[in-house]
C-alpha cells in the first residue's frame, strides 16, 4: 500500500512540480494538495499539465488530514510555514518543509536576515537540514526535514567538498549565481512581467539575499570553521535554471587538478550529481534533479573556480524534497526521480 | 525480458528525446544507439541531459545489429530513411519510422512535394500511418509503421473529428501553426541562430510545406472526400511546443457548440489528447506526450476555429514514436509517456 | 521654436516609446509627460532607458496644460481616452489618441464589441483613421486622429492593396496574427507572467477579439464591399514584434505573380512600408516604424497569403502616432523615425 | 560635408550595428561598406532592418579605398586585423579597430593569451585604448584607436573609479560577467543553436577568457599598481546585453557609501555612464550606447560589489566605436549616438 502524502500549499510552482513528480511515484500516493487560492478547483485546470490529476480538486488546509498523513510537504512561504510545521511536528507528524523556517539552527541568524521573530525557535536545531549529499545518515529516517533554498543547494554543492578537503580558505569567498523567475514563483510584480524580463539580466540583493545565512551555515560545518561568503544573485531570462559560480581562493598546495579530483571524488557515488568534464549548462538539468559541478583553478590568481547548475524547481526545490521524502521513508532514494533534463 | 531496440539517428534531437522517453519505460531496453557523428561518443557526454546512459557509447550504423531487435526506430532525414528501412522491412524487421520517407500512400505526391524520385516505391502503402487516435487498429501488431510529422499530428487531431462529423467543409482550410526551433533539428544554419530567432517570429514554406501531402491524405481519409489545405508555418522563438491553429468552414446547421462537443466527445476515452475549455498553451504539453485541443466558432463568419498544442518532439516526434511502438508490442499504450508536461 | 507636446498617460509602454521617439524628434518637444501611477516620480528613474528625460518628472493629468500644446498624445486605455479627447477635441484640440474609441464610426459596432455605450457619440466619424499608407491626406492638417491599432495596421497593410486591387475576395479572410507580451501592456496578470509565457505559445481570442470590427472596416473601405474577417490572435514569447498572416481567396485570374506585384506597386513610394522578397520576421523592424510586406499565393489551392511583420510599439503604436503627429503638424513625414529596426 | 567612412567587415553583427548608427549621424556618411561573405549582395537584403542601405551593396575589401576615407572602422575579427591595420596606420590611416590586435601594449600578453606572435609588433602601444571616460584626452585627435572589447568595457567602467580613489584593493577581485549571445558574433556553431542556449545559462572560458589581460592592463593603469582578476563569464539567453558583477575587498576605510559616491562623482559628467541608485538591467541600455553602472558594498564580509551594464553591441562595440570617431574627427561625442535604450 503507498504511502499517503500531502502537499501543501500545493499551486505554488513548488507544490505544483512536486505533485507532477509524485504523478509518478511507484511508493507514494497525494492523499490531499491544498491551496488557498484555487481551493475546490480542478488541479488539471489550474495546472493543464498535470493531467494525471484531473478529476481531483486542490482543497482548503483545513480540509486536509495532516496528522492522518504519512508525509507532508509544507510548500508555503518563509513565515507561514512555521504557524503549520511547528504544531505538526508537536503532534509528531513526518514533514519535508520547503521554506526557509527551519533551515538555520540559530534563531538570531532568523531575526537578522529573515527581519521578524521565529515564532516557534524552540524547534529551531531540531530539524536536519536536507542537503542528502552533506547529511544523509540524519535524514534517514528523520522526522522532521528543511528542504534547502535553491542558491544553497547549489552553493554548497559547488564548495563544501573543496572546503571540507582544506583546498580552498573560508574566508573571501565569493559566490555570483543566476535563476531563472520561477524562483521567485507564481506572485505577480513588475520585475516579472515577461517584457520587464525577456531579454534582460541583473544583480539583485547585492549582499543582503536571505540564503546567504543558510551558505554559511553549510559551508562552516563542511570546513569545520566559519566561513563568511559574498553572495551576489541575478535573475537571467529562462523560467528555469540556477547556476552558482563560486569563486575561492586555493589552499597552499592546491590546484587545478587537485579541485577537479576532489569533487569528482566526492560525488563518484552520488545518484544526482555529477562531476562534469567542462562547465555545466542549466538546460541539461532542466525538469531533472540532477546537480552537474565543475571545478577548477585559475592558477596564475590563486582562485578555485566551482560552478554548479541544477533546476531550481528540481534540485533546488521540489526534486530535493521528493529525494528527502525517500530517505525519511525508508525508499530508494531515486524512486520518483530517475526523469532525464529537459533538452532542448 | 525486455524487448530490445535500436534507436538509428539517436543523436538527433527526435532520437535523443527518445532516449530519454526508454529510460524510463518498463518494457522496452536499448540495446544500441546509432549516430554517424557521435559514433564511439559516450552519450551522457554528448547529451549531458542523458544521465542514465552514462558509458555507454553511440555506434555506428553497421556496428548495430538491427535484425536482432525486437523494434527498431528510424530517427533519419527524410531520404535517408528508406535505404535503411525498406531492406530492414523486406527482412521482417519491426519499424517505426520517423521520416516521410513512407508516410505517403502516393508515389507521385512524393516526387511533387519532395523533389525526388521515391526510391522504394513498392513499400508506400503498406505502411500504417501512425496516428494512434485514428489509426489504432491497424497499429496495433503491425511491423511498419510510420511516424506522423509534428505539423501532421496537430493539424489532423484538430481536424479529423470535426470532417469525420460532417461540421465543417473540406474545401476552403487554413492552417497557420507556429512551432518551436527543434523542429528543424540540430544542423546549424543562419535561421537557427540564436541572435537571429530570439525575439522574432516568421512565417516560412508559404503554401509548400513538404508536410502539405501528409495533412491532406490524412484528412482526405477522415472527411472521406478529396481535402485540401492552405498551410502557413512559423517560427517562434521556443526550442519546443507546436500550435496548430485551423479555421474551416463551419457546413450548414454547424454551430460553436457542435464543433466543441463533437471534440470533446471524440477524444473523451484517450490518454494522451484533452479537450480543454479554453485554447490550449504549448508549455502545459513541453516535454510529454500530450496534445491538447480546443475547438469553438466564429458563427459571425461561419468558420470553425479549433487549436491544437503538442510538443514537437513529444507527441510530434518521439513520443508518439513510442505510443506507437507501444501498440506494436502489445504493451499499455502509455508505458514510459505517463509524465506530464513541465510547467513552468 | 519647436512644436510643443503633451503625451498623456506617458508611463505606459506605448506612451514611453513616444517619449523615447520624441526625445530625438528634430521639431516637436515634450512639454509634459502624465501619469497617474508614476506622477512626482524622475522619468528616467522609472524609465532607465529614458535618459534624455533625467531630471523631468511625470505630472498628474490635471497639471498639464492641454490647451497650450500644440499637439496631445492621448495614450490611455480604451474608455478612458474618450473622457479626456471629447471635451480638449471640442476645444480645438490637436490630437492623435492611441485608444479604441473613437477609430470606428459606428457606435453600435462599438457597443457590440467593446460591450459599453460609447460616452462621446457625437464625436465618432468625426476622427481621422490614422493609417497614413490609406488616409494620408486626410491626416494631413486633420485635428483629430484615431491612431490604428496593432494588429489592423498589419492586416490592413497587408490585405488592402489586394482588395483595392479586385485580386481577392472579400469574403472568407482568415487572418491568423502573432504578438508580443508589450501588446497586452504594462498591467500585471497572471497570463503576462515570465514563467508562464516564456517557452509558450498560444492563440486567444477566437474570433472575439476587439480590432475585429477596426480590420473590417478598413478593409471595407478598402474594398468598396463590405468585408468580414475571422481573426485569431496569438501570443508568443517577445516583448515586441507583431507577424499578421492573411488568408484570402484569389479572385479569378488572380496568381503569385499579380498579388505579389500589387503589393510592391502599391508600396514602392512608401518610407516606412516595403515589399520584401522573402516572408518578413519582426526582429528586423523592432524599435523601428516600419512593416515589412510579402505577398504570395498558394495558386493549388487557391489562395493568396499575406504576411506582414511590424513592431507593435512602433508601427503598431508609437511610431505611427508620431508618423501621423508630422502629417498633421505639416513636418517631414519621417522625422524623428529614421532609424533602422534592432538587429539582433 | 560630411566625413567619409569605409565600414570594413561590415556584414558581421558590429560593423552592421555601426552600419546602423551611421545611418543618423549627422556628420559621417559611409562611402563604403565591405563583406566577404556578402560582397554585391544589397546591404538592405542582408540585413532587412538597414533599409536606409536600400540599394546600396557590399563590396569587397580590395574595392574600398581606404586611403582617400576620413575614418576607417576595422570590424575584423581578432588576427585578420592586425593585416589590414598595419599598413594603414602606415599609410597615415585614421583607424578605430573592433578587433583585439591593437589593445594590448606588451607582444608577450598577446602571444600568451592569443596563442599566435603578433605579426605587427611594432604598433603596439601606439594606438590609444578607446575607453574615452578614461583615456579621452589621447582620444581627441588621435589617429589611431584601438576599440575595446565588450567584457573589458563593463569591468574598466565598474572597477577604475574605485581602484583610482584607492577604496579597493587591487589583489583579489573576481569579475563574473554575463553576455547575450550576440557577443560571440554571427558565426555558427553548436553552442548559438537556438535550442541550445534558449532557457539555458552557463559559464565559459574559466579563469582563461583572452579579455583578462586587457582588463588587466587598464584595471593596473587607473590603479597605478598591478592588477589581477579572476575573470569568469558566462553566456545567458538573450541576444544582446553585458553586466560584469565585480566583486573586490574593500579597502581599509571604505564603506558602501564610499564607494556608491566615488562612482557617482566619477561618471557626474559623463554622457553615456550613468551611475543608478539601484543594480542596472541590461534591457535599460540595449541598442544604446549606454552604461549604467551600480557601487555598494557588502560590508559585513569586506567587499565592494559594483555592477555595469551595457549593450555588448553598443558600449561593447559599435556605439563606442563612433564615440571614438566623434572625438578623433572633432566632432560633438554624442553624435549620433543619443538615442534611448529600446524598452520594454
Amino acid at each position: 500500500m503507498p504511502y499517503r502524502a500531502v502537499v501543501v500549499g500545493a499551486s505554488g510552482y513548488s507544490g505544483a512540480e512536486l505533485l507532477r513528480l509524485l504523478a509518478g511515484h511507484p511508493a507514494i500516493e497525494v492523499s490531499a494538495a491544498t491551496s488557498r487560492e484555487f481551493a475546490g478547483a480542478d488541479i488539471a485546470t489550474v495546472y493543464p499539465n498535470l493531467a494525471a490529476y484531473a478529476g481531483r480538486s486542490f482543497v482548503a488546509l483545513d480540509e486536509a488530514d495532516l496528522e492522518a498523513a504519512d508525509i507532508v510537504f509544507l510548500a508555503l512561504p518563509h513565515g507561514a510555514s512555521m504557524a503549520v510545521g511547528a504544531p505538526l511536528a508537536a503532534a509528531g507528524g513526518r514533514i519535508v518543509d520547503f521554506s526557509a523556517d527551519f533551515r538555520l539552527a540559530d534563531a538570531g541568524l532568523y531575526r537578522t536576515w529573515y527581519g521578524a521573530e521565529h515564532s516557534a525557535p524552540e524547534w529551531l536545531g531540531k530539524w536536519v537540514y536536507g542537503l542528502p549529499e552533506l547529511h544523509r545518515d540524519q535524514i534517514r529516517g528523520a522526522a522532521l526535514v528543511a528542504n534547502p533554498g535553491c542558491y544553497p543547494t547549489a552553493a554548497t554543492l559547488a564548495l563544501a567538498p573543496l572546503l571540507a578537503a582544506g583546498l580552498i580558505e573560508p574566508a573571501g569567498i565569493t559566490i555570483a549565481a543566476s535563476s531563472g523567475v520561477s524562483g521567485a514563483g507564481r506572485g505577480m510584480n513588475a520585475g516579472v512581467h515577461f517584457s520587464h524580463v525577456d531579454a534582460s539580466v541583473k544583480a539583485y540583493g547585492l549582499g543582503t539575499h536571505k540564503h546567504t545565512p543558510e551558505i554559511e551555515q553549510e559551508l562552516s560545518i563542511a570546513a569545520g570553521a566559519a566561513t563568511t561568503v559574498t553572495f551576489v544573485p541575478h535573475l537571467v531570462p529562462t523560467a528555469r535554471g540556477l547556476l552558482a559560480t563560486c569563486v575561492a581562493r586555493l589552499a597552499a598546495g592546491a590546484t587545478a587538478a587537485s579541485v577537479r579530483d576532489a569533487v569528482a571524488e566526492r560525488y563518484a557515488g552520488e545518484p544526482f550529481v555529477r562531476a562534469t568534464p567542462s562547465p555545466p549548462e542549466t538546460k541539461y538539468v532542466s525538469g531533472s534533479n540532477g546537480a552537474h559541478v565543475h571545478a577548477t583553478a585559475d592558477e596564475r590568481t590563486g582562485a578555485a573556480i566551482v560552478v554548479c547548475a541544477i533546476d531550481n524547481l528540481g534540485k533546488g526545490a521540489a526534486g530535493q524534497a521528493l529525494q528527502n521524502a525517500n530517505l525519511m521513508l525508508g525508499l530508494d532514494e531515486t524512486a520518483g526521480l530517475t526523469a532525464g533534463g529537459i533538452y532542448p
